[in-house]
């Protein structure tokens, strides 16, 4: 976990969250004025900058992610930049606005292990349409070297109307 | 975590597993006769069935991985998905083969909640070449209704000449 | 082309189309009431099958569509298991709906040359929605080997409401 | 077609194209020392800039493509985005050195019609490694606004080992 970043973790309620546009919501997130969600204290990332549409987030790799081969579990990596990509959506919503992720894609193009150290993984939106919404992430490491990149699709709704897809 | 699966986590030495093919190495995993690999453990993951080609994995969604939206991370279904269908690549392997993944894509068609309970897991081997082998993976709640969907593709090496991708 | 399947090109007037579900749209294009589109007759797809929720299309490899290497461009091969996919989904839709492609992956198993003879092409709907639906392709040679498969997403629509993603 | 680029079309010989770089196969091609490829008239597609790792293509959308809803078939766009991807591999490449596409995918943010004109299509390599190598692909109309958005995945070979995947 980063020095500097000490979030606790829970849910911000519904209600509070349906005032807040998405880039409100998120800076809120990162400036620990929300709590920060579940399953970034399983899974060990952090958010370090928030624009609207650009974000980034770093992460430690752990053995705790290590598959059978000894290396980290590439869905470890996909659960990453998922978390960017759906967040540089996140933070294009105005407020009243919901997302839900269609799908995702990921490439891995090095393995990553323990002794690589703090990744940096940078979500940008490409296209944000009245109904849905597509963006794409890269994770590097700490040589600014490329170790995985993606993309993914959301859908975009009123959150009075927001259902399963 | 299965009431009837209880492992310990930790490596095979890769001078064992080299000595095994895929569906001796993944039985053994599901016997209990080898560890179960950390990421397991931290992700709540188990394997109930493994054939040369056809996987099957449990798993129970906690709110451990919830997002800030009150609903299971989308990331942590992909990563689900992708050990299944890695899965499905590795256990037709030969003795002596490893494998890397590639890519990998995952489709969501409902969202998860604790309440949603135990998911079923299917990875599938659509094709095994003598570089590249592909496979499908599918997710289905306790009612048998498809939570989400993906393919990945991977590089097959001799354990010899393992390298970066 | 088909010996048996000779159809006209051209567009059925929107105004008929939204009177008709998807899978008698479909049939009357398979039965020659309705002319075939445009991307037909260039690109040498023809429909053989058509139930509601699962299409076949039969293509023939052409040395038109070769690529520097001298085998047939990929991007032909998502094109035809693009359009089956798309029909998958097509055909699970009521009178008065319309959908629209989000994102498509097509994944590449074997080479296709002139010599590989008649394509098989199955599209199989996967999941759908009140606003998206999912389908996924399988390609077969005529020895019923995989050449390709692959997956989409479609955003589901009222005709009413058609507009941009 | 472009009103300056003339090609004729057809195959460059293995043996000539065995000697040359990628970059060097490629600026052939724009440069009409060499046939352009069967596919690049049946489609409408041609190159506008070769560099390593970095190729653009123009395209004019066509009713020959529209598909039963009055707009351009996703397959084209597709065939399109899989081309500027696979070139920008195949521009990275060494002498002796082949390619084959694994996967692609793409996403379509806004519909084509005929009337939205010349399209603008940009590949450009993000991995290049011993033995794989990923590339992403985004075409833009006239105004700049993006269309569809992509990434892919090439295999890498040595010709004299040239061989299914």
């Amino acid at each position: 976990m980063s020095d500097t970043f000490q979030p606790t973790y829970g849910l911000v309620p519904p209600e509070v969250a349906a005032t807040l546009s998405g880039v409100e919501f998120m800076q809120g997130l990162l400036a620990g004025t929300y709590p920060a969600p579940p399953f970034a204290e399983t899974t060990g990332l952090w958010p370090v900058s928030v624009e609207a549409g650009k974000i980034v987030f770093e992460a430690m790799p752990s053995k705790r992610f290590y598959n059978p081969m000894g290396a980290v579990h590439g869905g470890w990596i996909s659960l990453l930049i998922d978390t960017v990509m759906g967040c540089a959506v996140h933070s294009s919503l105005k407020a009243g606005q919901a997302y839900t992720t269609i799908e995702m894609k990921t490439t891995f193009v090095r393995p990553v292990f323990e002794s690589t150290g703090k990744l940096r993984c940078e979500g940008l939106l490409l296209h944000s349409g009245s109904r849905t919404a597509s963006s794409e992430g890269k994770i590097f490491d700490g040589n600014g070297r490329l170790v995985a990149h993606g993309s993914e699709t959301c859908l975009i709704m009123d959150v009075q109307k927001k259902t399963a897809a």
